[in-house]
């Protein structure tokens, strides 16, 4: 690509971007937390359409990726979660084929008083989009979209396969890009941009969840101490966890990868429910954890170090001696994955290629970074043989209140994602 | 009373007592969980009718009684709320005056799998009545309405105001029994079976329930260790409190009535609930506690004396000190009640009244014991100078699962009550 066309693609991303806010700020606007992303993904299936990308439209049947590696534990079927996919075919197909993935669901927004606009009308304020979603990752799917909006302006289509991907289940198993795997749709490279402030990811860890249920004997408070109390009887657990957080963190368990950073497997007890009465001994409790894994992790290990961890800390216990607690897997059982152990040639053309667009539109070297959360990227790269390139906006508070995104991050990332495009596929005329 | 009519009325219990037990598992049959007791107080107010009592069937209306002493708060309104007194009008009113008095309203079942059979689908095995609430306390329900049955089969009548009373909220706050109280209802003794295994209560602690509410700044849990996990801010919390539950059952703060109890004032953490999704570090966490107090214990004080052990121990923690706890109450705010601390003349004769009744029945002399509960006893001997009597029949596993009671047990309370009665107001023919 000559520095012409990477000066026109610049300046059509620029040309769309009040078009690209826009089109974000209706992305934000559907509270599409996991369930009820299906008129959201719609609003996604008319863009891909308008665009004359020829649309798959789908409902994850949970039996056609039960069998398939990668795959995560759910509870119930997938009746509410629908796929879409946009594809482009090249006529030439001389050039590399792309897959640009993003996901629809965000997490839930939580007490409402605690934002302070509300996190399903976005707002911009001093360069910023606030909004749930709007950083995790509704700007991301935004600007896989524009960026190839902007090849178009320029009269330019890539010119190998291009497959724009919006999925769910990402914030809580990955089945939404599993199935696309399953569905067939395979490409020299993927690219997802989740916001990791214009870092590409090297290494990422893998998150497994599970539920531990405490049922107990109860009785009218009148008569018990805290002993039986199935909502207490959790504190020890908690705690024996905390322990094994520690051994697994430890210096020497680390692999090259996490060297540098100081804690990168977090347990998260990240909601609790128990008791139906204030005067009666609550006779259950449950506690929902997620906890980091290394790249490399054996996952069965893992799953026995838990449940020994959890039996282990009932074991002491009078109560829980006699009611041991049951250990469920309801959510992500999901391996770490590490770019960087991907020493093919499509990997480093891959990563080079993004380096150069990085470096045209920021003057800066790409940095790269090693992550404490899990993206989709592993369903490509572990299971797909697919280098996955994890590069996005910058946002803040993700999962949180508040949350954001830097919208001139995204203007960069959509400009840069339209450069790596054009590079990775070639072009070809409209 | 001759010894000939003790027979007469002892006989007519044994005479009735298949239709009471058949009565009393139609109540257990109504699931009367707190703001579901509407079908059941129609039934109670049915059978009230049936027997000529004057019926008064209302709805509470919590502005009538949020001044009155006693009062416990509730968030909400009472629409669902209803009451329903059967008044037995003497014609000579010679005799004393008396209140029977029992709740209609039941605390939740858990889940039904720890049941061996559906709660509310009463089973008669062994002596025993199983399902919950049939000892906690239609069986009192049930015996206050056949006892009084008794009398008139034998054709006789109290010589005195008889209010049958099924109230709701005894469960939760008292106010039922308050409104009762509100609305006029008043007698020289109040008798409620509360099932203490046919022993009367002479002592029965306060109960205070409260809610402690914590939030937090979430983010995704990549960001985050446990520091600013609004469940596992609870922790150190409840350590607290039950470091002050074991200062306030030290032998030196002990009143005399529960010398001989070695743990009177339980602390109970009830019920708790916190956070949205797994992997977000939770933005919320609430947990409900119920603590007893001693009669006599000012209850300011031991509001003030919770908020600073809440306070005291949030302030050790960096997350908590700039995420202060916010304490609600929404519920009991109960005192303790002593019957041992009446020493009027009224008391004395009904005590010695209960206990000529139950040796004539059971031929053994009345237990008489300190309760680490709470009944609605209160209103009547605080707050309308009625020395109240809590007296009933044996039950298991109230508050639990298979809570049961014993058939024996009520059919011996029954016939006390039906000799208290004719003792206490006297009799004339019907």
């Amino acid at each position: 690509m000559n520095s012409e066309t990477q000066t026109r693609l610049r300046h059509a991303v620029d040309d769309l971007f009040e078009r690209q806010t826009e089109f974000l700020s209706e992305l934000v606007a559907f509270p599409s937390t996991r369930g009820q992303e299906q008129a959201a993904q719609d609003f996604m299936a008319r863009a891909f359409e308008e665009r004359g990308l020829a649309t798959d439209h789908w409902t994850i049947d949970i039996d056609d990726i039960r069998g398939m590696p990668g795959f995560s534990p759910v509870v119930g079927d997938y009746e509410d979660a629908v796929n879409v996919v946009g594809a482009h075919r090249a006529r030439s197909g001389k050039g590399r084929s792309l897959i640009l993935n993003g996901h629809m669901d965000v997490v839930p927004e939580g007490p409402h008083d605690m934002w302070d606009t509300p996190p399903y009308e976005p707002r911009l304020d001093d360069g910023w989009m606030y909004g749930r979603g709007a950083g995790d990752m509704k700007a991301g799917l935004a600007s896989n979209l524009f960026a190839l909006d902007a090849l178009r302006a320029c009269g330019l289509a890539p010119a190998a396969d291009v497959f724009v991907q919006s999925v769910v289940e990402e914030e809580c198993t990955g089945n939404g890009a599993l199935a696309c795997l399953q569905r067939g749709y395979r490409a020299d490279a993927a690219l997802i941009p989740e916001p990791f402030a214009e870092s590409l990811v090297m290494a990422q860890v893998g998150v497994m969840w599970f539920q531990v249920h405490l049922r107990g004997l109860p009785t009218h408070v009148a008569y018990a101490g805290s002993g039986s109390n199935a909502i207490e009887a959790a504190l020890p657990l908690i705690a024996a966890l905390h322990e094994m957080e520690a051994r697994w963190n430890a210096d020497q368990a680390k692999p090259a990868h996490y060297d540098h950073v100081h804690h990168p497997l977090n347990l998260n007890v990240g909601k609790i429910q128990g008791g139906d009465w204030t005067s009666s001994v609550p006779a259950w409790c449950v506690f929902d954890v997620r906890m980091g894994l290394y790249p490399g992790q054996d996952m069965a290990a893992a799953r026995a170090d838990i449940e020994a961890t959890l039996n282990n800390a009932a074991r002491q216990s009078d109560f829980l001696r006699n009611n041991m607690p049951e250990i469920t897997y309801n959510g992500f059982m999901a391996e770490g994955y590490a770019l960087a152990d991907d020493t093919g040639e499509t990997a480093r053309q891959a990563i080079a290629t993004l380096e150069q667009a990085h470096g045209a539109i920021t003057g800066q070297a790409l940095d790269k970074v090693a992550i404490t959360a899990t993206t989709d990227a592993r369903f490509f790269g572990l299971y797909a043989d697919t280098p996955a390139l994890v590069y996005g906006p910058r946002a803040e508070a993700i999962h949180g209140f508040n949350e954001r995104v830097d919208l001139e991050s995204m203007r960069r990332v959509t400009q840069a994602t339209a450069l790596f495009i054009a590079n990775w596929c070639g072009v070809e005329p409209v």
